[in-house]
């Protein structure tokens, strides 16, 4: 099933968090409306309003604090990434110039920060105290997790606890807060608040897993971005890990982490991932598995509609290819 | 009168802002504690939660909002302040080296991320949505003014009206904020809220052009950061504008605008600001005017040691020389 068939039963409502999105970049500060424009532009998977709109559809169907807690999400999202981008000096994102790229990287920062605010204003505009702590939470959590991957970067030593720690704050609390909220918003009964916050945290941390797999094993071509840039910035994802497990003794993984510039080193260790089937194909056991317990998770929500999207949602990611 | 006098009213609530933003750094994540302490060390002027718990003492004095919004106002300050360092390349803040100095600018970006996260944490604390609102708006503002600022560098033909408008938006909108905060959490009538806003815009101006003249006259040891920062960034300041008023032909400021590596025109600009006394003196004349305003702004509020306190601040920040 393609995304846009998972969407479905939200799929009008999409447009207007689109238009939301679009209304965010009507400043009347050309340049800044520029940057708006580029960034927030409609090319991403949405997958963070989508968990909100569907995730609401279980009680009280309120468009209109979904409508902008959705745009909100996917608005700090961008954030992150733009932040992201600058400190990575990547140069490339969803097949098109970053922030920093085309403007520098003062203005990357600076459009970040106001970002973030808005997509506060946004959160704030649904009037409900629970999504605002829950957002302020959500971003202290990210900016955790990315200062451990910058504080751990070609730390070879890691745990795969350290890394699911990781990923869960970098990437499953905004997959948890975006289904959180949706609930929250629809006034859903706190049991099944809680098993959204299950999903949502579950389909995360497989979203990520499946993400760092595709770093070795897709093309710039396919992810809009370069591949092999985990590896290059030092991140250690559980490809190495299971790698490092596999070839205790291998020299390209040990020279990588003695050698952080020699680009040749990278290669050889991407090449490896790439030539041991049984490593990506554990990563995806792991993934999956994650995904069953999303799936699991959401056996005491009422069948429907949204139930099967989020449902297919867990299938998808896995499937994905960008 | 001293700063530690004008602040006599509130001293032992700011104290307790003070075991807040103590409390803040300890995070069960070592080096994010180290980074927050360092950040938030207690050697600024922490005029801004002064002015909220100042503000909140004309009606309900409620400290259990009063504090959390005075702390979330300082970080959300300090936040601005790491990430101005790191996108100015800055060494030296408070006599101190600054964050990306120390960790660089990578972990200066995350580190703002989440002071801004924090303060936003903090503010929902006090379950007031008008102060959540009043928070986005604020970083929303400051950040377009700075992006302003980033985007104006070394152009000649500003006005004094952008700059206002601009010193507004990056400097008085937080203090704006932290009276209007301070009002509203003390559940002040709108009129005393609106007269508060009045105080902190004019009073925000003020600190601004002292802040900009001091730039240019005082010296990096008074000042706790390298003088001459502005003008070597390409920000044109209200000295500048003067200075380009007076002497249109003068060929330093020409060349400093076309040649902005050139390190001595630079020096040349501030030697020319600092031998024009006429300058300075204009410029702090208009500062004066907007904390004359400032005080005005507040003859309608109830006579007493806190209306006493915003009165000498107006005073004090004219007077300054740090």
């Amino acid at each position: 099933m393609e995304l846009s068939q998972i969407y479905a039963p939200v799929e009008e409502d999409l447009t207007k968090v689109e238009a939301t999105l679009k209304a965010t970049s009507a400043v009347d500060f050309p340049h800044l409306s520029q940057l708006l424009e580029h960034s927030l532009k409609g090319d991403g998977k949405r997958i963070r309003p989508a968990l909100t709109l569907l995730a609401g559809k279980f009680h009280d169907y309120n468009l209109e604090k979904l409508i902008p807690m959705a745009a909100a999400l996917e608005i700090m999202h961008t954030a992150t990434l733009v932040h992201d981008d600058a400190i990575d000096h990547s140069l490339v994102r969803r097949s098109r110039p970053t922030v920093n790229k085309l403007w520098g990287e003062e203005q990357a920062i600076l459009l970040g920060d106001y970002l973030f605010a808005e997509a506060g204003s946004l959160t704030a505009s649904t009037n409900n105290l629970r999504a605002v702590k829950l957002f302020a939470w959500t971003l202290k959590t990210i900016s955790r997790g990315e200062l451990d991957q910058a504080v751990n970067a070609f730390a070879l030593s890691q745990t795969r606890d350290q890394y699911i720690q990781r990923i869960a704050q970098k990437t499953a609390t905004l997959f948890t807060t975006s289904t959180e909220s949706g609930a929250v918003l629809s006034n859903a009964p706190e049991e099944s608040i809680q098993s959204l916050v299950r999903y949502g945290y579950n389909l995360g941390i497989g979203f990520q897993i499946v993400d760092d797999i595709l770093d070795f094993t897709s093309t710039e071509q396919q992810m809009g971005k370069p591949t092999g840039s985990d590896l290059a910035q030092g991140t250690v994802t559980l490809p190495v890990l299971l790698l490092i497990k596999e070839y205790p003794e291998e020299a390209a993984v040990r020279a990588l982490f003695h050698d952080h510039e020699d680009r040749e080193n990278v290669r050889r260790v991407i090449e490896l991932v790439r030539s041991s089937p049984s490593i990506v194909q554990e990563c995806y056991a792991i993934a999956t598995q994650y995904c069953d317990a999303a799936r699991g998770a959401l056996q005491n929500l009422p069948n429907g509609e949204a139930r099967l999207s989020l449902e297919e949602l867990t299938r998808y990611i896995v499937r994905r290819k960008k």
